[in-house]
């Protein structure tokens, strides 16, 4: 078993040694520049861990890791494109090193090769496009949905859960199936790992909502209070409406309708009537559920305990930022 | 055998039957409405007339046709935002009718479709997916190759017919290819019938150049000149710019980097350097090698004369419009 360090080595080592193709560099540079960026590289390193579950040779996994890694990238090239997102991981967006197009193109020949990556599994070949193919669409509708929110007063809550598990949890999921396919795991426990990475990904997003508006800015590395100001309607802001007496939740509505306060005041209001709905709570209570339905998918996973403490600690580290 | 209005028929019947997703609708209505856009379906009707040559049922290769037309489809909705294009079919283009991220993740989504629609072929779905996805990449290439050469001065001829190859052969030589892989083919014929797809494929895009700017409105559906008002660096320009004397090639590419004559008048103009150069000859041959080149790989197919006579037809009919 290899420690969630060993493998971002193992998976640092294969992309160090992965040669993206040359001509034209137009549009091969830039896949190039994203993948360079870095990140914490969770959705291939879940994979390789899911996969060590079952065998050693965790290099076996790391093209389907690289699936995962480059789909992800290809999202975030065309996300920052359509958010108008100049900014990614401290540096400039593709769209805006490069341009609109190139952002467009060079993130469409990212989704093919990360289809390309499976073949060098024929004998899972269609068992890993499936789930990919499957997976990639919900992402699509996840994003599709965010985008909707944005025209809607008051989207229900249950499909804001819907569109947070679409829009970031299932290529998790994906991730750690597809670890536990390539090692010819009991199907049983590929779809518990699933559900484990689903889970996780929803209560990872929740405490995302929760530290934007009561985190400190060094602890989430960005300024406190960004999904305020851009009035995305996070569960926070959805679940004080429900909490909130009628007078405060019209304040709280006409705060994101209004762009009269200034950003600190308006900072400040938010969160002032956040606080008073108890909204932070109810979603630590929330979020403490779908880590509790997490972990007890990892604990279904017909392993023994000890080889599943790589994917718990990394689910306890993940889960442990307090506010 | 089918005639091509049967396989038309056959196509549409599919396409009619086809239902997309529902929801959310801000993503598959723009999938509908460019897929019910019409066009003339060459692409998938040249996998089903592959498919034709071996076997009767040829609703068995709809997926694969569907397939391609999908990705063809996609790759239209992120060409016209690419290139500012507001018309498609007569109708209003993806990004126009509904806005730009629309354009670019309704976009995405079909591509996923795209490959999706090779679920139905478990047996042969590692081979058709791997030629799928080479084919993309090439399409990616294509049009990346063609953005570049608007930076250009004088990209040379090679590396134009290799990027109108790309960009618009290799699709129709999967096509072909598709229908005989799906029909357990030879692969002998499978790769025979891919060369006449790419080589019909250049002949028709050099009939194209030569169309825009010798021939008439009528015959071509649009007004003659288009790519000479774009300053498109097609091969009747390159071919030109060798065949001028000098003073009459610097005249030419003054011409293309001006913007000081009236559209008549530089359309005139540039059509009468063409005509000096006799580029027009020199275009039809370059198409004549082509066609023959497609229709030797068409001979060589190993299926009864009588059976090839619908890819023949098509061809001829295809290449035969004169100016």
């Amino acid at each position: 078993m290899l420690s969630f360090k060993e493998l971002a080595a193992v998976f640092n080592d294969y992309l160090g040694g992965y040669s993206y193709p040359s001509e034209p560099s137009g549009l091969y540079k830039p896949v190039e520049y994203i993948m360079s960026l870095g990140g914490k590289r969770i959705r291939p390193l879940l994979c390789l861990a899911s996969y060590n579950l079952y065998h050693n040779n965790v290099m076996k996994a790391a093209d389907a890791a690289m699936a995962v890694e480059v789909f992800h990238n290809f999202s975030l090239v065309h996300d920052d494109l359509m958010d108008n997102a100049d900014i990614r991981r401290g540096k400039a967006s593709v769209h805006k090193k490069y341009d609109d197009n190139t952002a467009i193109l060079s993130g469409d020949v990212m989704l093919i090769m990360s289809y390309q990556c499976f073949e060098k599994y024929p004998e899972k070949f269609y068992e890993l496009n499936r789930l990919f193919s499957k997976t990639a669409i919900e992402v699509c509708e996840g994003q599709r949905m965010d985008m909707d929110f944005e025209n809607m007063e008051r989207p229900p809550i249950d499909d804001y859960i819907k569109m947070i598990s679409l829009k970031t949890s299932v290529l998790i999921a994906c991730a750690l199936q597809m670890g536990a396919v390539i090692a010819s795991a009991p199907s049983k426990d590929a779809e518990h790992l699933y559900e484990f990475g689903k889970n996780i990904g929803i209560a990872f997003q929740v405490q995302d909502d929760l530290l934007d508006s009561f985190g400190k800015d060094a602890m989430i590395g960005k300024k406190v209070g960004g999904d305020i100001l851009q009035r995305k309607k996070t569960y926070l802001y959805l679940k004080s409406l429900d909490l909130l007496s009628q007078e405060q939740a019209i304040r709280l509505k006409n705060l994101y309708s209004e762009q009269t306060l200034s950003d600190a005041e308006h900072i400040h209001e938010v969160k002032t009537l956040f606080k008073a709905a108890h909204v932070d709570v109810h979603a630590q209570e929330l979020k403490l559920v779908y880590q509790q339905l997490a972990m007890s998918h990892l604990d279904a996973v017909d392993v023994e305990e000890s080889k599943k403490q790589v994917l718990r600690s990394f689910a306890e580290n993940l889960l442990d930022r307090s506010y």
